[in-house]
This record gives structure tokens, sequence and C-alpha cells, in this order.
């Protein structure tokens, strides 16, 4: 069975990608590029991940997102607003694009009918986003609904293995299935090493302290 | 309170911008452009129907599509697809991009989020496209129930006041409501007189000589 699994390169989508490959069946990877600060490294984080699952160059594909700028909002497209740094605030972050997550599932469920796929894997997670409206439980179980209504066949399906899951628990699953979480990137702010102060890697960071480990990513604060 | 009117140029999205206007509020009409064989025309349907009502250029916008290309599999955005001219057949039609409502009214709900504004009005029609399951009406409730889940406030509602209606009905409806047909443009072949033989051409003429009128576009057979 073919499956796409939405990988932006970070961890979360990483170990979506690892639960997909351990199931077994044909993998196809789909990046989707918002021309952000970050998007070089992600871009190449998601290269990175399909080199190491053998994913060649017809089972991976990059969107760019650049039209979401026309819609504009959001401090990851609108270079004119600076991503949120304050830490884990509660309510809706800086960073949110309304509505985004519709876009981007429509998108991948669009590619899986054409590749006849009948899995979707989506790496969202709940504790990533408490303040985003569409990562929550029950918005995915919505979306299952639009889809089986609004597909061909009606037998594609959205996966969201990390949703309910800490970080520390993603860490874990991850260990458990052997990712190479080095090849990931989690930072919204830096290129070259991890910031350490973003919401991103501060949610990062705790996961793999959780765990009793350091994340392998350098950072920082660790000098050059 | 402001409202988001999905806007191809075709009858159906103007009459559903009538009703808008009618219903009194401030109209942002959007028209997404997919690059296809009638892309101009249409989008200069677009502006043609923009004017009429008053829409500046603040409350108009167009997004490109292009992307769609990557994701492929549709004789809309395909150029190697030969869009089916055979009549109404039942079945899916090869002019069928896979989700592709939900990637549009996911981009509408993002722009409406926006603007804070509180209605988005989509030109669907059922009859018009009887072989597309983002057409149905209960896909148009899950996705409400999806856009009330995924939204900030949740208070954005997706309105479809043609869906259920027969051609004949949007064109009876757009005479009581005055709209300017003749600005409107739905033939997906020709550019300059509509060709009169694609399905949109055939619903189109239909809606007008059950009403024992003309449609006021030229036509291909009216000579040159």
């Amino acid at each position: 069975m073919r499956k796409v699994v939405l990988l932006s390169g970070g961890m979360d989508s990483l170990v979506c990608l690892a639960e997909a490959h351990a199931a077994g069946g044909e993998i196809y990877a789909l990046h989707l590029d918002y021309g952000q600060k970050t998007s070089v490294r992600e871009t190449a984080a998601f290269g990175a991940i399909c080199d190491h699952y053998g994913l060649d160059a017809g089972h991976r594909k990059i969107v760019s997102m650049a039209f979401l700028r026309q819609i504009g909002g959001s401090s990851l497209t609108d270079d004119a607003m600076a991503v949120n740094q304050a830490g884990l605030k509660p309510g809706i972050p800086s960073s949110y694009v309304p509505f985004r997550n519709s876009i981007i599932l429509s998108l991948a469920v669009s590619w899986a009918e054409t590749l006849d796929a009948k899995e979707v894997y989506v790496g969202a997670n709940f504790e990533d986003s408490p303040g985003y409206p569409d990562c929550r439980p029950e918005y995915y179980e919505a979306m299952n609904r639009v889809v089986a209504l609004g597909t061909r066949d009606g037998d594609i399906r959205l996966l969201t293995p990390v949703l309910r899951l800490h970080k520390k628990d993603v860490v874990a699953r991850g260990r458990a299935l052997g990712v190479p979480f080095e090849k990931s990137w989690s930072c919204y702010v830096a290129n070259d090493r991890a910031c350490g102060k973003c919401d991103s890697c501060l949610l990062r960071l705790k996961g793999f302290q959780e765990n009793g480990e350091v994340d392998p990513l350098p950072q920082h604060d660790q000098g050059v």
C-alpha cells in the first residue's frame, strides 16, 4: 500500500515517517516550503531524512507554499512580523497561519489520491501546538470525515501517530524506531546551530532532557 | 460584517456574489487562477464583475494556484490531458482535480480569518458537478465542522446558496437579483466565443433555455 508522509524535517514528522516505514508499504514524502527564515535548513533536513530511508526522487516532493504570502497574516510567512520568542505562552502564537493545516492536509490528500495512496501520515502534535485550533484531535476527526466524503473512492485516511504524545514520548518512540534525530531540524530562528530559545527548540530540548538524553543537534550555546 | 466570496467568473459564483451583496456587509472577492486554457478570460470576467459591484483593489484578490501543477492529475491543470468534451457523462470527469475544493475552501477560510470575515460564499452547484464527490451537500456540512474546529474563533461559516439549485433556477435567481450575466464566463475551452459544447457550456445554455431566455454571451455557432 502506498502512503504519503508529510515531512517538515522536524522530529515529529520524522517519527511519523519511521512509523509509516515500520508499518510497511511504499512511502511518498511531501515537504511544504513556506520560504520562511529556516526554509533552506528544513529542506536540507527533508532531503537527508529521505536519503536515510531510501526514498528516491520519485518518492519525494517539495511544493512551494509561496502563495500563502498572498493571503498573509502570520510571522512564519510575513517577514514584517517577528517570530514569537517569548517562550511557551498560552494562546495563539504569532506564528499562526490561519487555517494552515487544512491547506496542508488538502494538498497531501490531493497528492495521495493522484498516487492512489490510502494513508496520509501527519506529524501534528498537540503539546507542540496547544494554541493552534487545527492541531486538536477533534479537528483531525472532522478532517477525516471531509476526506472520506471529498475523495473519489472515500478510502484515504489521515493518521496522526504522535498527536497525543508528549515530546518526551516522541523522543522515546523515535529511539525505539531508530530514527536519525541528528538529521532533523526544529528551530524556527537559526540555520546553523539551533537557537535553543524559540518555542520549537524549547519543546525539543525538553523532550530529550526528560529522557535523560542530549539533543544530537549542535546548539547555539555550545560555542562554534 | 465582512464576507469573502469565491468568484471564479462563472454564473454560479456570480449569483453567489449577488446574494452576498443583497444580504449586506463588506464583500471581499477571491479568484483562484489555475493557469488553465481559459485563465485569462476568467480573470477578465472576475475583474468585470468586481467592477460592476464596486469592489476596489483592496476588496479583490487573485491567488495563483500554479502549485497545483506540482501535484498533477487533472486535465484542468495538466496540458497533456484533453478536457472532456463528450457531453454530460456520469462519473468523475477528466477535469477532476483530486480534493480540489478542500484546497480552495481552506484558502478562502484562511483569507477570511485574516480579514476577520465571518462568512465565505461558495458557488458550488451539485447539478454542475454530479461526478465530483466534493460538491455534495454532505461534504460541505463536514467542511463546515472542520472550519468551526480549525479556526481561531470558530465562527466562520461556509455558505452555498446555489448548491441545490438547478441551472434553470440559478438563472432565474440571478435575473431576480439583476446580475450582469453578460460579464460572466463559463466555457472551459474557448476565450473569445463560448464553444457551446463543453459540459460547462451545455449546462449554462440549458439554464437559459429553460427560462425561455438566450445566453447574452456570444456563442461560437453564431459566427464572427
